[in-house]
């Protein structure tokens, strides 16, 4: 039966790409029928803040697979960004982005190269929960789950499996995070266990990411959280000769989409000059999904081949290999004229035979449900006079229940200090006080001497009242919590 | 008067290339006297949770200049990482990274090479402050200041002016976290128009990463948040041929620390065969930051000449220009035999006459006071029922003062819709409930129809007080203020 995919124009060369793409699916007889919806720019100016109208969701909910070309987000005027959205709202955890170089058609200085980066796709910093505190202070949520974790680690061993590869690499930077990025470290290890026939080793991502850009051979598939993905994707991309040649799929349990990995281009839009091959790549993935293994082998043999050709628009056109710098529409036509063609000397597909989808598996749930205990919290205060007047006051901070043991500014101990030397300069503002139940914790705030004791929610809510009363003025708090009787929290630096 | 300055050995290779170091600097008779402090790996492990005994916080109080080998952070045990305590505690804000290639003596792709990396210091995710708040949720808290991001800007202009540099590029990911990033960058663009001589650009975070990886001869001074600059000075040094050539310097307002920028190696250490030119390097810059500027271009002009001679260590040994490949002390002895000597390919170093020290400037008030109102709270829900039935207990969730206005879950958009087909897959857990002062807003929460009504610190207290009744679990609260009647907080993605 022919399938029903959305496809998406875009903005700047979104169009002009797209084009180029459907017209190269119909010609090589792909099984599919095109609905086309509007997004981007001139939706969110309509009104829609997200970037898509209801009737473009409702396609969507029919056909459950999106092609769609880049778009552009308006600055300023809180819209949000419609990638981020839709990402999110359809599930789409995995951002699946193989990139490999085409040398020696297009300038690289990598020729080995050949990766694929599995990034998480749905928290990290890019959920955009954003506060301004103070005069001075704005604070980011870094949001990591386990089970987002899971999934997303799970998927990457997956997807070695089904496609051959050899090693799966984990970045993160758990040497500074080592709550957050510690539980995507974590998982990692427990995860690669089940796949013993899969090496896998763990960078951190600042060393992770200069190898990578020094010596992308080395790597085969990478697994690593939202932000570093971003970067990561992009590195690779970019060293492998240009951005205009990779495509991306993003895979939920229920939804895909596939899109170029590059922006909108807007500077050049319209010209006839824009490269298509990331959203061909993309296209090219599309039917491997949809098991239309042959159409896809059919087209990117044919691109590869006009590659190989030197058929090249501006972006890759270089002395040494090109033979014709062309445009959109001509780039276009040498792709058609070269379908049942293969490529000599770069890779030749064939998906019908190593026809295997990645599986995507039902989370587990790795971690035994934990005891969870309220033990006290940390006030975020906005304070603007001296720091000796704030330790004067610590004694009406006390409750029979409660005391302060420990006040920190950007995560810096400043009280108590076992030596005067090691006192930070104060800075006035955002200063942290953190409160814990009487008998809890000894010397510094993560040694408990009673696991059994805890706080209520309502000892919280009194000591507010008491601070509000005295005219303290704060703009959060943070619950402190033992899971199984271990601090789920960090202790101050120098604590 | 000869200058005191304090030691750091270090962990792992850091023993060995500070003695080779520091036999450089007495031959070459810089006027300086070492005091050795113990740091690092053993100093935890006697109970110094920070890695710093107070003896040698007050050796750093006396001289304020330290030379530091790299250091051992033990895993586990709830151990802060001495880098970033140290620097913080210094109030060290910016740290400066020149990196040049030494083509074609160390094998590099990218022979024209020539950046400098200016890193804030002490903001951003580094903070640490990280919180459990679930079963299944983590979160880190990103820290940015308007004043933080004031004084690392101004530096890097200082910087460019002070070193002849061209242009100031800037890195962030404010299309994404607008207000964290968004205050970066509008800091750049304010101060960028003090310093018309300078060139100035911005890069997203991604995009730049990339661009420098694949073309870092297109890059001059870069300036960006911490985390982003962990990231890609990484980048910038290994793709100069290897991570053991370039120092760096961490400077603040009182302390100037100097060390090399790679790690403890412990792999290789204590086998003679470390390469200590980054060390050597930092040692040149702290020659330079103490204005002895004589011994600094003699022992440079010396290292590069050493390097040019194809004396090489196993690091960067190659078979094309290395003659001999040599241990740390051979090494070492290769250069102090050059000292008077200078490089006949590689750039000479002439301290004495481009002397200017980068000035710190003090930090001006960028933004007007501005007036901050509290109009509400985000409250996060650990709710581990459906969707459903807390949607069911909104009505119990109203007092005369706040209503509920929205619902999210890592950032998303739950409630209200306009449009059901775009609810995401709910999952339970942390779930967000925005409480609004009643009549403050419009349809989106951050659509503001009365700027002057506010709600106060007891109208929070009295609804947390309403709701722990009603026995929901909250593991905090975050205050939603205007701030010259603007909002202070991110809208929910589709809001």
């Amino acid at each position: 039966m022919t399938k029903n995919i959305t496809v998406a124009y875009g903005d700047g060369i979104g169009p002009e790409i797209m084009d180029s793409t459907l017209e190269i699916l119909r010609e090589a007889k792909a099984d599919l029928n095109f609905n086309i919806i509007e997004v981007g720019k001139n939706i969110y100016e309509k009104g829609f803040n997200s970037g898509l109208m209801p009737s473009a969701w409702e396609d969507l909910n029919n056909t459950r697979i999106l092609l769609k070309s880049p778009i552009t987000t308006p600055q300023g005027g809180g819209y949000k960004s419609l990638n981020v959205t839709m990402r999110k709202k359809l599930g789409l955890f995995a951002n699946v982005r193989p990139v490999s170089s085409f040398h020696p058609f297009v300038t690289t200085k990598h020729p080995k190269m050949d990766v694929v980066i599995v990034r998480e796709n749905e928290e990290d910093l890019y959920a955009g929960i954003e506060y301004r505190q103070s005069e001075e202070t704005y604070e980011c949520l870094k949001i990591v789950t386990r089970s987002g974790c899971e999934k997303i680690v799970r998927y990457a061993f997956e997807y070695a499996v089904a496609n051959n590869r050899k090693k799966v690499s984990c970045f993160s930077k758990d040497n500074i995070m080592k709550m957050t990025d510690g539980i995507f470290h974590k998982v990692f290890d427990e995860i690669s266990k089940e796949y013993p026939q899969i090496q896998n080793d763990h960078y951190i991502i600042d060393i992770g990411t200069a190898r990578l850009a020094a010596k992308p051979e080395i790597f085969d598939v990478i697994v690593t959280m939202n932000l570093y993905g971003d970067i990561i994707s992009d590195v690779v991309a970019e060293t492998s000769g240009s951005v205009g040649l990779a495509g991306s799929a993003n895979i939920g349990t229920d939804y895909a989409m596939f899109e170029a990995i590059h922006g909108s281009a807007p500077d050049i839009a319209g010209q006839d000059i824009a490269n298509p091959t990331g959203l061909i790549n993309a296209a090219v993935m599309m039917l491997v999904h949809l098991g239309q293994n042959e159409v896809a082998s059919n087209i990117r043999n044919a691109l590869y081949k006009t590659i190989e050709d030197g058929i090249h628009t501006g972006d890759i056109y270089n002395s040494t290999t090109s033979k014709k710098r062309v445009g959109t529409k001509e780039f276009t036509a040498a792709v058609i004229s070269n379908l049942g063609q293969k490529p000599s000397q770069l890779a030749v597909a064939s998906y019908s035979s190593a026809n295997k989808k990645t599986e995507i598996k039902a989370e587990k749930t790795g971690a035994i449900a934990t005891k969870k205990t309220l033990i006290g919290f940390d006030l975020f205060l906005d304070w603007n006079e001296e720091f000796s007047d704030l330790l004067a006051k610590l004694k009406e901070m006390e409750s029979d229940i409660l005391e302060v043991k420990m006040i920190s500014a950007k995560g810096l101990l400043l009280w108590p200090l076992s030596d005067q030397h090691m006192m930070p300069t104060y800075k006035k503002g955002l200063t942290v006080l953190r409160f814990i139940g009487k008998g809890i914790t000894g010397k510094s705030s993560n040694e408990i001497i009673d696991a059994n004791k805890t706080i209520s929610q309502q000892d919280i809510i009194d000591m507010l009242g008491i601070l509000d009363k005295k005219k303290f003025d704060f703009v959060k708090y943070e619950g402190l919590y033992l899971f199984d009787g271990k601090p789920g929290y960090t202790s101050g630096q120098g604590e």
